[in-house]
């Protein structure tokens, strides 16, 4: 079993995130396994909306396209709405890993309906967006806010928890039996709400992280046949094309 | 009936379709309709596969936010795979109307199921996902390609419809009893194509800019219980965040 | 644009509703489309359920043959149920429109799911029945009715708001982001209805006759492929065969 | 045990089938199960469209009423595309069965996939539109038709069970692993069919009433909360409404 | 119409049903048919779970190739998961029905959404697999429990009929229109809560010994082509393998 | 990161693979992770069709629930047909995973559709009703055979190759982009056959032990909401009742 090396893209305009997720990513994956984590110069300072993930795509495949080349052997994009999975799997051969996308399978082997467990409703569309392209959208029971915005999600994570532990309750009576966190910064919460709940609660960058890890190991990546190489073309993003 | 001034985004940055696009669209609104077209200043040159799609996004939503600032009343995104939709449905109040969706829909009633003939095998994949996402994909025959890239489709027009009727009858043969052109440059050989293969053919533009029409003269725009304003937040597209 | 002739049917055995209708839709038809609008002379006095309908069909399927050879460019079927659409499919070559269809497929695009809001209850299963049909059933929150017969609808406008306001927040709880009238005698609510709901509510009728009138504009028609030619045969419908 | 009446409803205008079918339908029933055939006065000739089916459904409806007025049991409709089955059900409360109904599902039971084997291609659709209404369409692998109108099966059986081998053959290619006859007039060649390709084959008519046998001596019906009574109103079948 | 035997087979390790079925049996089917019950020698006391049912299998794989050994006709699984019936298909060539696939497809043509009413919330999986795997599960309301263990349903009628129609009312609340009852064991109240409940209530095990009567007297079994004779091996089951 | 024990149990009655398997799986693992195999004492010989599973399944439960109370942390189900799988989710709360339910959600990520290569035709239905059991059938392209039966896979190394290679690039003409292999005795030629289809193939053995690892590491199992302990009562699977 190899070393490894995992690039973490953070999709958003802040450095807020990266030591903590560093932090959470190494006491989580094996021994040899290196994380290093990237954040973005440009693009949204949170993302909760589709729209704001508009504003990331271009520059998050920047930094995966350079890690690929640096020499990474997979990406994890820390982002519970997988932004810019796809077009990223259509430029790398290397593994991407969205935290969607892992979770939401995981837990479809766990039970028999999950729950997202959102930070805000604007963002509720994302995850169902995801269900749908993923095609689980029969085991999505419901998508659920907590009323918090991104960025305070760390502020009080006593209030944190109890918004957590009633709107799962309400996800449960919608049917969940699994119940996954909609936000990286949902953090520290998961053993806690898991316990109080009875029902798995997944905190997706860890099963991301995971999945990464295994495909590298497995010598497994995403079909080349569906996600085909770009064609080349003249790409305008720092100045106008004339 | 009162006048409308419908917003043509092209979300390429060449102004090589704009007179085109245009003058086909004027042909094709009622009296009383005034269309616009404007295409990227930033972006990709072409939009062939997800990846592509990725680069056009952050600028079409400035000029779309811009149109419904200046007074426009309805936005058709000029793209087969209507690229950044979802993420302008939320932004906006006006209608958007892409072309895949609308002529999507209009394909599932004239037929049992429709196949999308696309320039570029590369681009597959986003029609796939679009058929996906619309939750139409029961009705999605398939997707196949002419193999000749976008940029190439007004260069030989012979050639063109040629691989359009040869391609065409694969896809009826697949299951299509309707065909949606994959691409707005595909222009000019609608009529010759469903007279050869017999059944509906669609240009998918001018279903966007008629349905487009239709949703203003109704009064009719999105729902915005699903479709949310994106809570404010700093982002940085033009220069980095520190 | 060269003018059109759209031939709508009203599949019920009374002219009640005929000069309304037209007038409904001269305002909603682009300059240059003219309107005629015919009822049965045989037939059921109202369609509130599928038994009703099996008595409009062939009834319906003698006008609109008619109308073609007529030299109409296209048919509207007047009835949120889509009485004998597909039957009218395989026999004409021109477009013919059904409410739900044309209406269930929009409202599709402007949300994740609508409801229909019927007259009563005996008509719950027809539109269920068209979602299922049209393969739009996972985007049906709901069928409610409020409890008025069709013949009454027209009798105390004030009374109707209420229970359509009423039952129509039913919908948004069921789910709904969009509603569908499921009936042409609701008429004059509408622009009320959105505006106190919040979510787009479509007149099924209007859309109906601005599909047709795009659909003729833009030279397309049903497949036919699938709809083909019923054989000839005897059909017995006003004496006995012996 | 008690002794039971079906009706039997040939929704043709011809007595060409009655004997026949009281011939085939005796020997299958149990002892005590008394048969009654009863075809059209008015109505189409033959069912080969839904169109044709359109002109049979209202004097269906009359004799079907006629024979639960008269103390008939259960109705078996003998056609293999269901002519008027959900507005039977509405109209009356003893059990009205359809051969498509009754043997799609029964199919369902066993095998994967069933193909129907239609007379003529212009009848296809009738099919595909049961399977879809039944919400059976995935397990429908085909429908394959065998050239020979309705009225002429029962000319030449060597050139029929020569086709139906040939086409049954195609099915088994289609993924079908069950064979239904898509036509009550398809007699004399089932033992033979299964014989030879080796996958059961059903001839609906038969399951039809044996299962309408079922339904009366278990006491069920279809349910009254959904297949709700029409309201009463003026229906104008034999002279115009003024 | 020769006459036929049946053999029904309990998968539970106690004679306590045999009797009782027996005389429910030989009341339902036609003159001729004989019924022939038989129960495990080993295996569960009760089938309440997945779990349960892994244990009846072997043993019952025994009993039913040894009935078609002795020339039975048909086999009845009696027991509401139709526990083992996929491998007896795929071991035997005479019909093998299973009360709940022959009493879903029924349900399904009798209504739009069945519930099922399983004895405890242990078996609801049971059941809710049990429509997943024959295609059904968008027909299932839901599954609910009366919270009374299989070997107490025959203890108090009285309150067994209470909780059937309290929880009989839940599933109608759910959008079932049918009811099938979750277990063998719930006898000689179907009548009633019928009448009480206003939708149809299925016995299961009535409808499945009807169902195999019928397939064989329509010379009707599984389809070989799906299910294929297993290939031949030791298999160590009354003692271990070395 | 603590060290687990997993404990690997193959369904046959034999111990021909235990060794091999018990050196895949310890190549596989993390560091800390101590792998235990055990083959079963009864059952069948080898698994080839769903009649042979059933006779696996009560010996499984034993030595799955003494793993548990051994303190092993998850359990592997070694073969491709997840044979016993949701009876002991029922049973255990330790984590069990199995091979096709692993390995199909994961290859759902990295591909459109999957083929699976089983040994033999007889297999077939066992994979389809996974695909099927787990929601994942409209991401099936296809299984097929390459004609050798269990216990012949590693009898000529270079005929298993060719055969796998032949019968793969049907099952990409079939329409998938990612492999999985029906049968861990398919070892040592998944590097080979990935880099000649160009397409991912995955060996699910390897899956799952990865899938487990990740679990007990995560500290997740699957949902007690769901998958509900069994009831108590008597069993007899070594003795007769009475």
């Amino acid at each position: 079993m190899r070393n490894l090396k995992i690039k973490v893209v953070i999709p958003v305009a802040t450095d807020h995130y990266d030591a903590k997720v560093k932090e959470d990513f190494e006491k989580t994956v094996r021994p040899g396994t290196e994380i290093s984590v990237v954040s973005l110069k440009r693009g949204p300072f949170r993302i909760e909306s589709i729209y704001d993930k508009g504003f990331a795509v271009p520059f998050m495949l920047e930094v995966m396209k350079e890690a690929e080349e640096e020499g990474y052997d997979a990406i994890v994009i820390f982002c519970a709405c997988d932004v810019g999975l796809v077009a990223a799997k259509e430029l790398l051969t290397i593994p991407v890993v969205g935290m969607a996308e892992s979770s939401m399978h995981l837990a479809a082997t766990l039970g028999e309906k999950f729950s997202v467990l959102a930070p805000t409703k604007e963002g509720v569309l994302m995850y169902r967006e995801r269900a749908r392209l993923y095609k689980l959208e029969d085991r999505l029971a419901s998508v659920r806010d907590v009323n918090i915005q991104v960025a305070d999600l760390d502020k009080d994570i006593t209030d944190l928890k109890q918004r957590l532990l009633d709107v799962g309750k309400k996800c449960i009576h919608d049917g969940a039996d699994v119940i996954i966190f909609g936000c990286g910064g949902i953090r520290g919460v998961r053993e806690w709400l898991q316990l109080q709940l009875g029902v798995p609660v997944i905190e997706p960058g860890l099963v991301a992280v995971r999945t990464a890890e295994m495909l590298v190991d497995l010598n497994l990546t995403h079909s080349m046949m569906t996600f085909m190489k770009p064609l080349e073309k003249p790409i305008y993003l720092y100045e106008s094309y004339k």
